[in-house]
């Protein structure tokens, strides 16, 4: 049975992002491993590290020459670090799922503003296609390079993709408060545990990346501040806008995602805890006199990373949707 | 030592606002507490209710007769409960301080819409002061009956009310994260610690009763949208409007509360465990074409009840206004 | 392949140990649910009481006829409520697992000592096999009536049965530490966020009612201190001991899980977030002249509650033991 | 009115118990700060560094001349870091309060194995008396140094020594639980939010330097298990002995500190929530059987690092013991 499933990779399995995805494609019903890898823990058993997780792999480097012979790598790489590592996968004829911002943008000179670095691979950037599952699974199905989205970004477009089209969002804000595991795998005083518990704060005020990522993919700018939350996983956005015609835009937001076994409208509002380690975004609705308020709420390591990373996989070899993702919130 | 103290009480001491004006009287170097009241607990022991309290005091009902003997009173008893009482001890002459929201209001029409009863006392609606120290000493100092205002509200006026006041800001919404203590003493599955920690919602979307609050004190229409945080105390918000005039609007935040203890303008963004356990409100704004967020921070049980309530009646008996106040954060 | 699962009912599917089977059997490959019961949510849909959640079914009572039809029912009542209706099943040919301590006791005058009540089916006790799974899989095979091990009991018992077995381990102290789900889903101000969060405490010394489950199962007494963590799921228990045999001891512990796929001695100290989310058990010993420490971790909803539950159903039917059940812990 | 305080210093401000220090002589009605050194932070307002803080003073470097002219300074320096630095302060006639370990132990070669480095001044590890208030009262009046005890030894000592002092406790097992602050403040994976948030686990077993310091104070060995907590601040000790005489061992919990206004027994078991933010320690004791159960609380950060050492500071100077130091517990 083990020799039907596809064979897969993830390179920078030792953040959270990977790790995750480490853990999904454990018990997919199609995939299996055959590396992981991770500079810091090259050498290492998996179980080691983590320590406790029932995983045979040892950590290698990430130009393991067992990694071309994979159907699809997930590259869990930092911003940049890993354009190169994916260009050469590609040119290898491997299909690869990027979980970094490198080939997300269509407009190459705003991602090298952005970044503030420049592009190594222009050429692969014109073929990635947005890993934006429900909006764009023709064009995943037959990717060779998936740009998966951005926590931030999913929770937010997901609702508000719909209303932009049809023109029926205006004004746009997006009040955004992620869990800490957002923030990667840290030694940072900033990040440890007295510093966080019993704290929240705003962040990235006027200048977090995430924001032209959304705005392009509105297509129109928004305001956009995150916050952070002391909590492990998890991202509850909360958008204002202003709507011309609000019986349009609670019909588009009611039925947009009918058919999608992941997003959902929901008549109460959602709280995080709904959706936490599940790969689901709910989101509802509430309008007084032509100004809206979305309360939309994803698991930003699964939805918001590693999950839509293997739903994309799932869409390219053409896997049903849900194989190997959780759908339903432990207590 | 003890004599020269002012005498105090505390009615409704079984909730959090009431224990930690009970905390603050049991340390303060100018009050001291005669009785505590609480029909829950009435011929219990405080330290036994709460166990350690180094309390010496028994509960009694909140007509106890040594009541009528206090300088000052501080009445912390749920919405339209205690209004009565702050009648029956005003019309003794004993000065209130109301925790609640009953005396708050200029238009008693709104309130009774809002809080849905009718008021008790409208005279005495007509000459309480709204207890907000930094706006109204000169009133508070003189007053026979103090409205402390809403949690959510203080974190709002203090930064807003100075640029209102001048027209600096338009198209207001407030989003406002609160620490579960705002919700009160409750036996309720839905703030037991499994429902909350791990979790982040918002609620009352358009009905929450701080935005008519807010509304009326700045005497303009917001957008208040509130979210339960996993953490005890505190509560940020993050406030977005529009100015005509970005200069004038940042003077004026640098500037209003120059001379006052408890408020301050910071120059980075604040986070809720610089004042948590202190009575100081902290901001701090960022302003990019005509657009503003400032991000505010109080700590929901000081700034926002028991510490403004204790710094009220540091003003109405001519104390230092920080006496017996705290300042300064603990990690 | 819907059909050809076995079927299945919880019966107390409000409880969080009740609702975890519900979302283990809601991606369990050989089983599904064609009932949840729910005197108190009688009528309405699952999917609306746990908001979000992706399960079709309506709540029933607990004398739903379709459990009749089931292949095993899982009766997740409280101690000494589900007695009866447990034994109902059985007489109706349904085989059940039973998560609540009624069917536990050898000894049934112990039971109705540390339960102050009269079991209602001692024949049934007769027949019940303790579905420890890895010490009892042949008697769980062929049982019609499966009494799951409590939480608690289930982290003390793995380690030390093989131990005291053979007599490796005298002087058990057990001081044990819960997340905070062990108590159970309630609207109660002493498990409140704010009454749980920051704190932590001892309960029950020298009175839990797993104290004399362990013993029993031990075959010699214990002194037994739980206490709870602030956090939603997890046991950790310090065991303490003294051994004529170190070596032996030591040798035991690395062996007698051997083919066990969820119990696993460890090098290292195991920690929560190492099972946290999975069926497994971790446990690592240190030696001292003679004493001895054990660290020994599960899931109290998984391993020691709902997976164990599951675990106990793959034996029964069959299915791989691992079927349906999580082994990786998520970050 | 301050000319009249005494003046003070804290070297080693920086982390969390230095920080206290500050924070609580910043209220404090006799004392006040003339220095505060940090060599990470020299050069930088205190206020920028804990942004918010109301303290005026700039961080110099431990060497500041300022500090001679101290009455009394707190060295919070790590272990083995600030022996000498303590030494020249002594040696300049001036009085310090050390919050290491450095010279607490009355046998200087068990401190040197425990830590594993030469003592660079015996000769004033012979004048040092060791600060545990309630025991030393006499002896610290007098002290040109104070060795401030450790936290778990202090939650440990207050109960047991009196036990121990009249042969009332054996096989001593304590089984030791602390939040997160008692590590320090770390830029370190292994203690950021994501690590340690609903997460518990033991550590050093068998290893642990309070082990040997309680052992030399009690008089006898014990076995002593620390664990660390996902909460701020707190330690919970659950002590383990057995009594010859269990009516003289509660009588004598009882009573020995009757005239303590920081320690308390309690007949009910007392949580962390009740000390926490306070300088006081609580204990409870169950018997049975000649076995014995103890649960002692302190606030890991007060009276376990500078909530003591302030209260040294007050009986060295003949100030109220209480004098600036918390007894009652925020909520």
């Amino acid at each position: 049975m083990t020799n039907s499933k596809i064979k897969t990779a993830v390179i920078g399995a030792n953040g959270y992002a990977g790790m995750e995805i480490v853990r999904l494609i454990s018990s997919h019903p199609h995939a299996r491993l055959i590396a992981v890898t991770s500079r810091a823990n090259e050498g290492k058993r998996v179980c080691d590290v983590f320590h406790g997780t029932p995983c045979e792999l040892t950590f290698t480097h990430p130009h393991d020459p067992a990694i071309k012979g994979c159907d699809v790598v997930f590259v869990a790489l930092p911003q940049t670090a890993g354009a190169s590592i994916v260009g050469e996968l590609i040119d290898s004829g491997v299909r690869a799922i990027d979980i970094s911002a490198d080939y997300r943008f269509d407009d190459l000179t705003l991602y090298e503003k952005v970044y503030g670095a420049k592009h190594p691979r222009p050429d692969l950037n014109d073929i990635s296609v947005y890993g934006l599952c429900e909006h764009n699974r023709d064009e995943i199905k037959h990717a060779k390079l998936v740009a998966n989205p951005g926590c931030y970004v999913t929770s937010a477009l997901l609702p508000l993709l719909p209303l932009c089209k049809h023109g029926l969002a205006t004004d746009i804000i997006i009040d955004a408060k992620s869990g800490t595991s957002g923030a990667g795998r840290k030694s940072d005083e900033a990040y440890s545990f007295c510093a966080i518990d019993e704290n929240f704060k705003a962040y990235g005020v006027f200048t977090h990346r995430h924001a032209p990522e959304i705005s392009e993919k509105l297509g129109t700018e928004v305001l956009f501040t995150p916050h952070l939350l002391p909590i492990k996983r998890g991202i509850l956005s909360t958008i204002y806008f202003k709507t011309k015609d609000e019986g349009a835009a609670v019909e588009m937001l009611k039925n947009a995602y009918k058919d999608c076994p992941f997003v959902q409208y929901s008549d109460t509002l959602p709280e995080i805890s709904a959706v936490a380690h599940t790969n689901r975004c709910m989101f509802s609705a509430r309008f007084d006199k032509g100004r809206c308020i979305i309360v939309s709420v994803i698991d930003n390591l699964l939805k918001g990373a590693a999950g839509q990373a293997v739903q994309n996989m799932n869409i390219m070899f053409g896997f049903d949707e849900t194989a190997g993702l959780p759908l339903y919130a432990p207590i």
